[in-house]
């Protein structure tokens, strides 16, 4: 890594956690999960939300309840940490963050992490999370799959499932800067290299062998939807920063569904960190980026109506 | 460590953590910290709380707000971790349990970590959260420094001090499975080494390596309370398991305490882990212990008044 150093908290925190992962080579996968739980730090504790530990159709998770938002409503955030990593605990305050701004409840699901389960075991649960929610009686317009990183990949696949299956789709998904390819090919890992300060190819490598660990191909359309055929996709919000390593992801993402027909709407940002939106309450731009989705959130919602 | 396996939550906790720090003893400060950062994980989200990222007396921290608890009420939560590890975030949730018990709100402060910050930085700073709330208009008597572990000498040397410099008195104090002896000198690490899956000899060296490695002796009544006058020390509740390896702290904590006729209540547990009321919600005799604790804090209150 070349270039000038972090500027912003999220960058100095990926730039102390690569120091440590070059000094412990052989750290293990319990410490790895450790270090990134530190991803709870770089976001404020969000004001006039509460919580609850508990399980929607089966699987663990943290819900989330902004005083006074409407609980017919529940964003489905699935974190980050290629799939093997990260966890509701380090992505329950940036889901306060977004639930608060978008007026709904949101649901942190802990789903099952690879290797120990690998592909397809994340999008199982994540649909077991839709499908609880439908048996509570929320409308599938009011689920909305939000994802980061390798959450994003988790959202899209579990809504490019259910399309296959004839089940409900949900009515809208989120995604922020998602990590899809699992052929590692994107071409901004290298030219971004300077400026992400966590991304790297090994890494992403290390975290496609523990997903397809099962045997899963890498150009299997529900492990790596930008070889997925979007048609029919519900309405996409896609964002992703410019000086990231996987903004290829992003862009490749945006013009598959758009191909297809789906209706996304794309408002890269520059020069933040991968995931910069885990700075909520901290950063002016993960903020902005915050308020720019919920507004998306809710003119779509109106729109519909 | 010898003896059967752990079967609570934060035994297996604590071997998990156990197994790698013998796998890696050459593990960094900032790793073991992510490390310590997972007692966040043994407690259920309380319900019914709200959260604020904020300052008190200058010293950062997570303002813990249970609906329809008393403002005018405040627990300053200081958190164990050998004054080196640890954080507000890892006690977020154990202290919103116990100030929704209570029925008061609760400041967990992030007081600066030894050892970029030794001994008596970390008494500065509850000094300085306890003078804030003062500032704020919170009277004496409605102040309670509740520590474990460290954080059990943090709140108890904070309060002899503001006695010896004639400052206003916390009302009360709690401690639980306090950790006060820097001579490493207490009976119990060896007889309850088998059955304390966390604290170690070793370990506690470190930690007072550390918080001395400014020069202070460990005899200093400040950093070892267990050489202080106790005379004049506010109403003392002390709890702490008979199987920990720090249990003999506890013990000697409250003879000395009684002998300087200070009102103390010690109602030890059996057969649970170092700081086991961090299993709130997800542990029966943790809910337990959490609700004494509150019982005690409202008797007191309702007899001053």
């Amino acid at each position: 890594m070349t270039g000038t150093g972090p500027t912003d908290l999220l960058g100095r925190m990926y730039a102390e956690w690569t120091e440590e992962f070059v000094a412990a080579p052989q750290m293990s996968l319990p410490v790895m999960r450790w270090v990134f739980e530190d991803w709870q730090r770089a976001t404020a504790e969000p004001e006039d939300v509460t919580y609850q530990s508990c399980s929607v159709g089966g699987v663990p998770g943290i819900m989330v309840t902004p005083l006074d938002a409407d609980p017919s409503q529940v964003l489905v955030v699935l974190h980050g940490g290629g799939f093997a990593l990260g966890s509701a605990a380090s992505h329950r305050k940036l889901a306060g963050h977004l639930a608060r701004r978008c007026g709904v409840h949101a649901f942190v699901a802990d789903f099952r992490r690879a290797p120990e389960h690998p592909f397809p075991a994340q999008i199982d649960d994540a649909d077991a999370v839709m499908d609880g929610l439908l048996d509570r009686g929320i409308a599938p317009q009011d689920i909305t799959p939000v994802g980061d990183s390798a959450g994003a990949s988790i959202s899209i696949a579990t809504t490019l499932r259910r399309g296959a299956q004839g089940k409900a789709l949900p009515g809208q998904v989120m995604v922020v800067s998602p990590w899809l390819d699992m052929q590692n090919s994107g071409s901004t890992i290298e030219t971004n290299d300077a400026t992400d300060f966590l991304i790297a190819r090994e890494g992403l490598q290390g975290n496609i062998d523990r997903y397809l660990s099962g045997g899963a191909s890498p150009t299997d359309p529900l492990a790596n939807p930008l070889f997925a055929d979007f048609t029919g996709f519900p309405r996409l919000y896609v964002t992703a920063s410019s000086a990231e390593s996987l903004y290829a992801d992003a862009t490749r993402l945006v013009d598959l569904a758009r191909k297809a027909g789906v209706d996304v709407t794309f408002e890269p940002v520059d020069g933040e960190q991968h995931v910069w939106t885990l700075q909520a309450g901290q950063h002016a731009p993960a903020d902005a980026s915050i308020e720019q989705m919920a507004a998306w959130y809710r003119r779509g919602r109106t729109a519909g109506r």
